[in-house]
């Protein structure tokens, strides 16, 4: 088990503050664990409170000897009530709070102490700080990668006709258990949930649903309605298998296509394309462009290529993203998409996606986790990228 | 696949209303999905307004014809903003809004619209419908005990020494998928998750962590402390499976006790100690006794056996509760708990689990998920409750 070193916190922590001061912040509040994870190192049951000019204290329920041992934050003090937490807090005018993902209630018991201070999102601040990983982070998620390949290598040797879905998808993640994959995928969203099993073979790879994404599968139920479904897995169909994996918390991403027997010649084309998609982005990236010409790019190529209809979804429900950054969530800044206005800084880990989607056929395309280095990029999800057929 | 039938959402509806009257409420928006698709029957990314005096409105994000097909509201719109969602309403003086999920900036957004009309925190209304089960709840619920029972009985099978906690926990859940069961069990919580993966063995049984549980167990990782660790499992130590089942959005929660070769004395003892404190408190709710009564009699109980200083964790770690409700959520109302000031009605479905904790040595416990009825009651994880060895 890997502890967060403390001149990492040290580092992280000197950046937000510098952030907290140009935003004029006199201290901020960290509750969503995420976060205070990022910042101290553990995810105990804890809020960090940062002041401008002053050490970060933790103040942590539960369990606080593990906190100890986790984090290296110096002044680590055990609480009960919100209360408490400002018999340790100085006056403040401008405070951080993450206003974007605590519930209102629990803003307003914070607000009661905090008189008529100006409440301001720290959440921007620090999302910005992990939009480039450390050497530390990088090998975790070279970690995560490694456990990614396994899984992906072992499709072929679990995959045949008649199983379904959602029984490849359990099984698959039971193998990635016992190579340290943890099980859950983290998303900053109160409603939208990500998981592994994401497996859509044929007509279910058409199917769209509330996930943001080009293709949303059937799901198990409408309690349940992405992902993997209790249909069989048939013939000379595509299968998409799009397997999340969490190391440490860091999240590995990757798209891989399988069928059994042979693929159907649309989709070994429409496969083709995503790739040369993939990599032409991954060129503009490097070469500086910024994030909304590269998604425009990745449009005309596709529709040059005769993709138009189908790429990143079909007719209204196309996506508006191509690409997502990948780290303690699986995705978080910056993003390929059809608004943002910036360019990729090297350090960044982007799961570049591609994908093309065609009515009542199904769905094919790539996906890969990728380091974007200085003039150049590392494919970190390294697995063969043919079409496997079994 | 099942949808929610019409009637079930007619009777939800006309109940929530109901207590709107009475808290005059001019309307009320329902964000959280888990409670959304309780009065709707979908979880397709939506808002569900319902005004006091007229049908209320599903405003649906991605996929509306999913929506559709699910949920039975007449009028289901699709949107795309706050803004569009206002010029469906009438103004309003009082609101409700799910003020404990939603997080701040999101109600900020809807108050724009809002005027001066007063905001009314509406989740424990629709908090306080759920904790009564309709028959076609708990014929979901019987579905998911179905599914609890196999993967427990499987368990002898699999178990063998050498093996991971996680690695038994994830073969469970790979069986359980097969099954139906849909991998996430949902808690309403920003920094909780909850996963079904919870095997712990000797001495980890005794680790606490940031759950609120007498045992947290190890984890994976600082960024994923609790459950299931790469602890080998040992001959003569105690096994604690403590995994949740979902199906069709339902839960199912059941604790049963296993060793490899023998059981430590000093865990039968105490697993029997369990035992009699879970049937005699299932007595005690049957009487409509009171639920911080029916608590603090339970740990005279185990006093009086003792176990004061183990039962339901130890020292200063003991948890506050025995019982929770069951549904939609993992954990959801009524409580067995220490300040709870009420007794539990028929048609309530509780996990009730009373545990131990040695520490440095392991825990052990009993948990069923059970049905409240007329002057009795009916386990629903009627799972052999002998201590299993192999």
């Amino acid at each position: 088990m890997k502890y967060v070193p403390r001149e990492e916190i040290e580092s992280r922590i000197s950046k937000v503050k510098k952030l907290m001061e140009e935003a004029s912040l006199d201290g901020a509040f960290f509750h969503y664990k995420i976060d205070y994870y990022y910042l101290a190192g553990t995810m105990q049951d804890s809020l960090l409170f940062i002041p401008s000019d002053d050490e970060p204290i933790l103040f942590v329920k539960r369990e606080i000897s593990r906190a100890r041992r986790e984090s290296p934050i110096k002044q680590i003090t055990p609480f009960r009530s919100i209360k408490e937490i400002f018999t340790h807090i100085k006056p403040m005018k401008r405070v951080g709070l993450q206003l974007d993902v605590i519930p209102y209630n629990d803003v307003i018991r914070v607000k009661e102490y905090l008189g008529d201070a100006e409440m301001v999102n720290v959440s921007p601040m620090i999302q910005e700080i992990r939009k480039v990983k450390s050497p530390f982070e990088i090998g975790l998620m070279e970690r995560a990668a490694e456990i990614s390949k396994r899984v992906y290598e072992k499709i072929p040797e679990l995959l045949r006709e008649g199983m379904t879905e959602i029984e490849l998808g359990g099984i698959l993640e039971a193998y990635a258990k016992t190579h340290g994959h943890e099980g859950l995928l983290r998303v900053r969203s109160l409603n939208y949930e990500a998981y592994t099993w994401h497996i859509l073979s044929g007509r279910t790879g058409s199917i769209v649903s509330q996930s943001d994404s080009p293709m949303g599968g059937l799901g198990l139920s409408p309690a349940f309605p992405v992902g993997a479904s209790i249909k069989k897995i048939k013939k000379n169909e595509p299968i998409l298998v799009d397997f999340g994996i969490s190391y440490h918390g860091y999240h590995m991403d990757q798209t891989r296509m399988y069928a059994i027997g042979s693929m159907p010649d649309l989709f070994i084309k429409a496969y083709e394309a995503c790739k040369e998609v993939h990599y032409r982005v991954l060129d503009k990236i490097i070469e500086g462009a910024v994030s909304k010409d590269i998604f425009e790019f990745s449009k005309q190529l596709a529709e040059k290529m005769g993709y138009a209809e189908y790429y990143l979804g079909y007719g209204h429900h196309k996506v508006r993203f191509l690409a997502h950054g990948i780290g303690i969530e699986l995705a978080e800044y910056p993003y390929i998409a059809a608004n943002h206005n910036y360019s990729i800084n090297e350090g960044t880990v982007m799961a570049i996606e591609p994908k093309m989607v065609f009515p009542k056929k199904g769905s094919c395309g790539i996906e890969n986790t990728v380091l974007i280095e200085k003039g150049s990029y590392r494919v970190l999800t390294n697995t063969d990228e043919h079409i496997i057929i079994v």
